[in-house]
Formats: C-alpha cells, sequence, structure tokens
C-alpha cells in the first residue's frame, strides 16, 4: 500500500475509532484495539491522534459544526414556516444517515469528554435547538403555528435524534422519506 | 445504622450503581467507586450484586417490564384511539421521570450487555413499540388517524425516549404536562 499523506491517516483513524466507539461504547473501546484496527502501532497511532479523547473531540464536533451551520442558513433563508421545517428535518436526517457512527457517539458519549470540551459540544446541541425554537417562535407570529412549549422542539429533536438507535445503513427508507414522515407529523401537530 | 434485610441493601446498590452509571457510564464506573457510594466492601458488594453486568441486567429490566405490561393493558382497554394515545403517552413520561438514571442506563448502555441478555433486553423495547403499531393501525382502521409508515412510531418513541437527554428531576414542567405538548403534536399530526 502507498504511504498515505497524514490529512488520509487521520480521516481513516477517525472513521475507524467512530466505527468502533458506537459499536463499544468510548470507555469500551482500548487504543490496543483500535491500533489492531487502523494497523498502526501505538506509537504511531498516538502520533496522529494526540490522544483518545482528542480523537472522540473531533469525532464528536466534526458533523454538528456543520449541520449547526446548514440549519442556520435554512432559518435565514425566510422560506414559509411550514418549509423550514421541512428543510431543518431533512438536512438533520441526512448528516445522522450519512455519518451514523460519528452522531452515534455524538448522542451517547459526550459525558466522556472532560468538562471544557463537552460544554463546546454541548453549546453546538443548544445552537441547533435554537434554530428550531426560532423557527417554530417565527411560524407562531406569521400565524402558521399555533403557539408552542419550547418542549414541543426538545420532542421534534428526539423524533430525529433517535434515529441513531434503529437506523442502519441502507434501511428501508432513505433519509428524505424519513424527514417528509417525520415533517408532516410535525406540521400537522403544530399547525394553527 | 441498623441492618437492613438483603432486599432493601440490593435495592439501594441497585440505585446507587443507576446514578452512578447514568452520570459516568456502565463502562466508566468501577466497582471500586459502586464500593464506596455504598459504604460496602467489594466482597460483601459482589455478595449482594453476583456480578457487575448482573447488576446492570437488573437496572435495564427493572422497569420496562412494567410499562410494557402497562403499555398493553392501556391498548386492550380500547378507548377511542386519540385516549390510547394520550394514555401511552404518559405512561412513558410518568416512568421516565421517575426512574430518570435506571432510564438513563436503559437508553444508553445497553450494548454493555452480552448478547443473550442484550436481546432479553431489546425484546421488552420491540414489545413496547409493538404496543404503539398496535394502536396506530387501530386508528388507522376505525379511521381515526390516516394510515402511518411503521416509522412514524419510531419517530414517536424518539419523542419521548430522548427526554433521558434533557430531563432534570423537578424540572419545569410535570410528566403529565410533557406527555399533554407531546400527545397534542402527535394527534394533530395523524389525525385522518
Amino acid at each position: 500500500m502507498a504511504v498515505r499523506p497524514t490529512t488520509d491517516q487521520k480521516a481513516r483513524i477517525r472513521r475507524e475509532a467512530a466505527l468502533l466507539f458506537a459499536r463499544n461504547g468510548y470507555r469500551g473501546t482500548g487504543v490496543q484495539e483500535l491500533s489492531e484496527a487502523v494497523g498502526l502501532g501505538r506509537g504511531a497511532l498516538y502520533h496522529h491522534i494526540g490522544s483518545k479523547e482528542d480523537l472522540l473531540f473531533e469525532i464528536v464536533t466534526l458533523h454538528v459544526l456543520d449541520v449547526v451551520d446548514d440549519a442556520r442558513a435554512a432559518a435565514a433563508a425566510r422560506l414559509p414556516p411550514e418549509e423550514t421545517v421541512r428543510e431543518l428535518s431533512r438536512l438533520t436526517m441526512a448528516t445522522i444517515v450519512d455519518h451514523l457512527p460519528e452522531w452515534t457517539v455524538f448522542f451517547r458519549d459526550l459525558n466522556a469528554l472532560a468538562p471544557p470540551r463537552r460544554r463546546e459540544a454541548l453549546a453546538a446541541r443548544k445552537a441547533f435547538e435554537e434554530v428550531w425554537l426560532g423557527v417554530l417562535a417565527r411560524g407562531a407570529r406569521e400565524g402558521a403555528f399555533r403557539p408552542l412549549d419550547p418542549v414541543v422542539a426538545k420532542g421534534i429533536l428526539g423524533m430525529h435524534n433517535w434515529s441513531h438507535v434503529w437506523m442502519t445503513s441502507g434501511g428501508r427508507l432513505p433519509a428524505d422519506e424519513i424527514a417528509r414522515q417525520f415533517s408532516d407529523v410535525i406540521i400537522g401537530g403544530i399547525r394553527a
């Protein structure tokens, strides 16, 4: 095998680690196991990853920052509120399906991060929730949605986030169809 | 302190273990830590629990079997489908709020169980989902709900189950009010 550039190696290690962490938990995965999975000795592995917790932090932040940006852009487009809901649902399901191991680790192993990094990851999760709260509030102001308790946003996020538990890659429904089914329920349920 | 009967000791150990597992993960909690939390030496602790995995299995099965029974009874009562949805939502939120650490461990650490026990716990989760699927199908047959893809049941379960992530004991809303908010969205979203 040709020598790969460092960035490719790093991405490969991150992907293998996400798969192992998703299957056995962050704390249930040893550095030795990761070392065998990527075919690198411990020294070479540590050279690439810094520490196991550095790797966890990279895995959990890799996609959440992108999806927050995408969600903010969708909200800023000022589509009719129902369309914004559909778009947020679509982009949430798309990233979970496309990066299922990474999101599984995000949803389950955040508490293995030391407090400063945990706070950073939680802030990103909060920012995503704020986008949902914003569109629900705008919908209510514009008369499209009934006024909603903020717990409804948590329920909507739960519908989507919980999918990491039952989702299988190449499952029965594509991400867009799941988002459509969820959006139909949500919009019917919050309409003014 | 007076000597407690064994059953009380066991319940106390189970509760402390659930709190520790919920906070630090099953794999992030050592027997030494649990031993200190309950004030028993390792020998006495093992006498009560058998093994750490026995304890995990007891914690995750403690409430799921009850809630499956309660859900089946609610479905068997043959209330109008909308009322059955409200009742299922209520009893789901009630058990999560009342037993938050145990449910957190159930939702997050099932994969730390060895396969036969993991299958048993997953079968209980599946049985609970079947009750939801049954009431959605009955509602569609009786003309109360539109015909729904089974993924909608997964979304509904997700709304509820995800609450273990944001729920705090003594939080802003009581379980019944969260269930009412969720049921309003669900029923509005699935009505024929």
